[in-house]
């Protein structure tokens, strides 16, 4: 049984109660306690998620928290605090946790996020479980997954692939050779920056649905589609690739187009807004793009992605770990 | 570096920012999201804080919200949410899942928490890494573990020891042989009740400081001696013993009332309480016992034990993971 199927299953098994007006299902979850908690919750495990040999510990805690923080710009709120659990391998000690926490206080410095608790343990692998606290912005309601209405646009911050690109090129430095911004595409892999104010500008001016790209443009607007109760298009010559990312793709023998809509870990944001809201969202974003690359309509829930208008089957949606 | 310095390096580099009144070191944090969020983070790891083959995945769920609900209870807030993290090694499916959430959903319908969201992941060994959130309860303040004064008698909540005389006949069974009890003994281990009720009752009938006992009353009443600037002494003859773990003790030729200061695990709170207090919650505890065992004195910051007045020296404080 696949991560998706577990999920699914534990969330049916998980009932509501007073309190929490939004649960599993979601990048994050909405918790009354007086005013409202945005929480959510990212583990990031050796050999699941990173190894070791590749990924620093300054990389590690930047991205332990960067992914977290990537939730809650998903739903258009404000980081304040994060707790940290960690599981430290045997031939782990002072000095690597100096260097994950000096990694995890660096981002948390630049989003005035306070490391506020946790807990610590020994174990097999070394993991980083980290749960990040938000709150809604002053006036902007928490953008879910499912606001989307047929018509609307769907959007991509950033460009797409580059992450997946660094993971082909730390794996097989080879595929980097002549290739200008390599240490863009392993930076996109290992610190990837949370679009927080993307975030906060999108719940500002007008986006109806907002979800992060954790694992693909693909699966994860499958994931819109099925939320909004609509299909998701995706044009795939619309995708926006990342500099560097196509040479790579081509240098491994894959479809850089494919590569940008499948590959995982870019946490730039996907949105579901109303055509007349793109131009005023486009400036209030630059310098970062927002690009359109399709748009939810009436049919299945779920997601197509179509070549030149006709639907191509992909040899996997995206990264189920 | 034990687990104690490795967490004084880590509060040492956290920084404290805007948005949250309390970080690293006490039960839980306080974030302010609009109201005030109470948050807590505690990991269980296979092999470190369980074994498999002694601890069933529905006791795995109870006891993994349990230690964190714990925490809430020691600040006197009321529980709301959990995020759940869980790392499953490869022989675990989703029968083992649904077995650990039926654990875990049960406890938190009996405390109206709703499992809001999580992240999951393959790796190489149980782990689950739970966040649970809470508010504080209309009119109390939260309770740290920073407020005693000195003069203040220290209480503790129910029976001590019951935990890590479950620990020793889950692993040595002949111990128990002819001891009453036994059963409970285990289920002190394996599925705690955390003392939600009995927070907010102290929080309301003027308790000072609070926390709850997670690694021994001698080293956890250290910790509140540190947090208060005061010597904490616990007489070792005032130590409520939970029925059988006596029994057990000596069977394991172990002093009842050292187990009993120095087990780890029993999840009961450990309180400041002006003596003038202690008669009115006595009362709004019942039948749950709330026993002094010692107090808060100028002295050198920390804790001291005593046996019929005299200090003793522990072979070790308490439970160091």
């Amino acid at each position: 049984m696949g991560e998706l199927a577990l999920i699914e299953r534990i969330a049916a098994r998980a009932r509501p109660r007073p309190g929490t007006p939004l649960g599993i299902g979601d990048d994050a979850a909405l918790v009354d306690v007086g005013g409202r908690a945005v929480l959510t919750h990212d583990l990031l495990v050796e050999d699941v998620h990173f190894r070791r040999p590749t990924t620093g510990w300054e990389d590690l805690g930047h991205k332990a928290l960067a992914v977290n923080l990537s939730d809650l710009a998903a739903m258009a709120a404000e980081p304040v605090a994060a707790l940290v659990g960690l599981v430290l391998p045997p031939d782990a000690g002072p000095e690597e946790v100096d260097r994950l926490y000096a990694g995890m206080e660096a981002l948390a410095a630049a989003h005035g996020v306070t490391i506020a608790g946790g807990d610590l343990s020994a174990g097999p692998a070394a993991i980083v479980a980290v749960t990040a606290v938000g709150r809604p912005a002053e006036g902007v309601e928490p953008l879910r997954r499912s606001g989307g209405r047929p018509g609307d646009v769907l959007c991509v911050t950033g460009a797409l692939g580059a992450a997946a690109a660094g993971l082909l090129v730390l794996d097989e430095p080879e595929l980097g050779a002549g290739v200008a911004g390599i240490e863009e595409l392993r930076d996109a892999l290992l610190r990837p920056a949370p679009r927080i104010a993307a975030g906060l500008a999108l719940g500002r001016g007008g986006a109806r649905a907002l979800m992060d790209l954790s694992d693909g443009l693909a699966l994860d607007a499958w994931r819109m589609g099925r939320a909004c109760g609509l299909r998701a298009v995706i044009d795939l010559e619309a995708v926006p690739v990342a500099p560097g990312a196509a040479a790579v793709a081509r240098a491994a023998g894959r479809d850089p187009a494919v590569l940008a809509a499948t590959g995982g870990d870019d946490y730039e944001l996907l949105a579901a807004v109303p055509p007349e809201a793109i131009a005023g969202l486009r400036a209030a974003l630059a310098p970062l793009p927002l690009t359109p690359v399709g748009r939810l309509e009436e049919g299945e829930p779920g997601a197509v992605v179509l070549r030149d208008g006709a639907p191509v089957t992909l040899r996997r949606l995206g990264w189920e770990h």
